[in-house]
């Protein structure tokens, strides 16, 4: 049994409607002049790159900006853009302004920054000597929460497979909040990522407890505690309550920014507590489906929930209570039932598949997808049920 | 209005039975190999220090040890430790190992071993110029949520007045929180600290909406957001809940434990949000009456939450639900009387004063207090019932 868990956080956030005009406070606090702005090509079609360069720019900041991110970026993309940062100023700050994409290169663009080398020095856990680069990550979406977490996935090309750099000292220093700038957004963008961030927040709450994760001496996730519960819980409600506005009225500002909201506190609670087997068979079936990462975790999740529920059937009586749901005198599988189809529901209303054979996955294929998964230990053993193969099994076959 | 609030943090957290084992990982996360621990008199006899000494030499750090704190510390105590301790060796970091007092008193050493000169150049907000030297925090009561705040206070000797360092540069890198080393705390100061936690999250709680604070630029205390409204909440629910069991049955680890998670989240809380009246009048009331701090915070807590009822209806049905006080069927005014009897009887069954005639105030000096508590802006503007003279001193009458 482990005896103690830690609570990571970014030092600073800062949260509001037009804050993007707190960034020029934010840069100062770091003392920073010279600055690489990393984002990629639908945030300059949008034109908020140009407002954002615009304001920098009346600030008088020297700025370099690299807007080749990708989704899911090569490994050589954060080599590139480092190369091409380097050799044209001395930057004494990265801002990340974008998806998760673009915040994960620049963080790897930090962490080389600061430490040279090449990114695959630093895959897996813990390989980070000491903090990076300053970093003040600015999301565009509602979904990753990667401007909190400790985590930066990249596509290692040369073995055609995703890949995280997990370390503590990877969060941002600073997390900059606006959520006008999500109101762009398309729907289906808006569903993908809100729905992941929901699977964020549902898989850390109902990580199997901090004492009962089994893994000796320093780990990442580290199961739920109660910080990551509270901030959790909290999360589930505001985007299960503003999830479907959000994508069938994207102008709704309160909506945008109750889940922008939840994807932070998302963020917060699973970068401490982890995911789990959600987002461990995502892995292999974006392999097998290439479909959006949040449109796998978000189509797994009831059935995740439903696997798990009697592993933990209080914390689905809290997530009922959390969303109104009334269950006084429900028993415990009636209340799993009941949290479940609402998040069915919800998958129906903001437009995304609800089927693993509706993907195009092939059902011969379900035995393999368990195996991967299986093999992800530090998610697995977060996993409020022991997963076996035949669970897994039986799991992807009820998610077919 | 304000459109944007920040939440600062701890960069890490630190919680559990037996967690101080892990104090050498968290100075080895500093890079640290001299040690200054400074603690005060009752650690040195409670044995807690020669516990905590034998294990830092058993991990071979060089160690000094500053054990002259005491409660609201003059500032010629900080003073004299930082001269102590920088004419023994070079220090790479400070453990500040106590109650909120040895904390404090950390964090002004912290504070001149960075930035040298004397702590009243940084009297008030804003005044540090970058980070202070790598601190650890220890607490061994619940209460004062110093591990994690933004705020030092001291006593100024020459004015005969206490005085606040605030900045969020003053908070200890790491917190790092060990319930088995609360166990040992008498019922009195376990009831004083107690509830002074339930003040400082109830005050951060009900603390005016951010949008609606009236103050211009940066201010430390920025009104209840979204985050700090959810760990409050929580704060307020542990504490309400253990707080009677951790004073009557000091053993009980799970309610020491508890209540050591309840005042840490008060802590994140109100050192973003701020506190308010009760806090704004514990100031003069103390100059009067010399009680102990949470004393009068917990005593003034319920007629300040009576006097505010009104402006935040809301707030206070969540309080109730939080506390399973059943008010379905009540009016906004019932609910309320609910909470604040809730809140009296939990003072009475930890044995505090209800009533300020019992801790030797003498009447006539009401308004006075008044005049003094009102002149406090940081805190008064965070009260969400705007308070004027006659308020206070209706306020002060009723807690008489």
């Amino acid at each position: 049994m482990r005896n103690y868990w830690d609570f990571f956080s970014t030092e600073r956030i800062i949260f509001g409607n037009g804050s993007i005009q707190r960034l020029d406070a934010a840069l100062k606090s770091l003392k920073a002049k010279h600055v690489l702005l990393i984002t990629d090509p639908g945030i300059v079609k949008s034109g908020i790159l140009s407002r954002v360069e615009q304001l920098l720019k009346s600030w008088e900041y020297e700025l370099i900006v690299y807007d080749g991110a990708i989704p899911e970026p090569p490994i050589e993309k954060a080599v590139e853009c480092f190369e091409f940062a380097k050799s044209q100023m001395n930057i004494d700050a990265i801002i990340g302004l974008g998806g998760g994409s673009s915040i994960d290169l620049a963080k790897i663009v930090a962490l080389l920054l600061e430490h040279g080398g090449h990114p695959r020095q630093y895959f897996g856990e813990n390989a980070i000597p000491h903090a990076i680069a300053p970093l003040i990550a600015i999301p565009t979406t509602a979904g990753t929460g990667s401007e909190v977490t400790s985590v930066a996935v990249v596509t290692d090309t040369q073995h055609n497979i995703k890949v995280g750099i997990s370390n503590n000292f990877l969060r941002p220093k600073i997390a900059l909040l606006d959520p006008e700038l999500t109101v762009e957004l398309p729907p289906y963008v808006t569903a993908c990522s809100g729905i992941d961030a929901l699977a964020h927040a549902v898989e850390a709450y109902m990580a199997t407890d901090f004492k009962y994760i089994r893994a000796e001496g320093e780990i990442l996730f580290q199961g739920s505690n109660p910080i990551s519960d509270t901030l959790a819980l909290q999360a589930i409600q505001l985007i299960c309550r503003n999830l479907v506005v959000a994508v069938q009225q994207g102008a709704n500002i309160e909506a945008r920014s109750n889940m922008l909201q939840g994807s932070l506190l998302a963020g917060m609670a699973f970068s401490n507590a982890g995911t789990a087997a959600a987002h461990a068979l995502a892995y292999p079936l974006g392999g097998l489906t290439k479909s959006p990462h949040g449109e796998l975790t978000g189509l797994l999740l009831p059935y995740v929930m439903s696997f798990n529920a009697e592993a933990q059937p209080k914390k689905m009586r809290s997530i009922a209570h959390a969303l109104a749901l009334p269950c006084d005198h429900l028993t415990n599988k009636e209340v799993a039932a009941l949290v479940v189809r609402k998040v069915m529901e919800l998958l129906e209303s903001i437009g995304l598949p609800t089927k693993l054979s509706s993907i195009g996955l092939k059902r011969e294929t379900i035995p393999e997808v368990a195996d991967s998964a299986l093999k992800i230990d530090r998610l697995i053993r977060n996993n409020p049920r022991t997963p076996n193969r035949d669970g897994m099994i039986s799991l992807l076959e009820a998610a077919f």
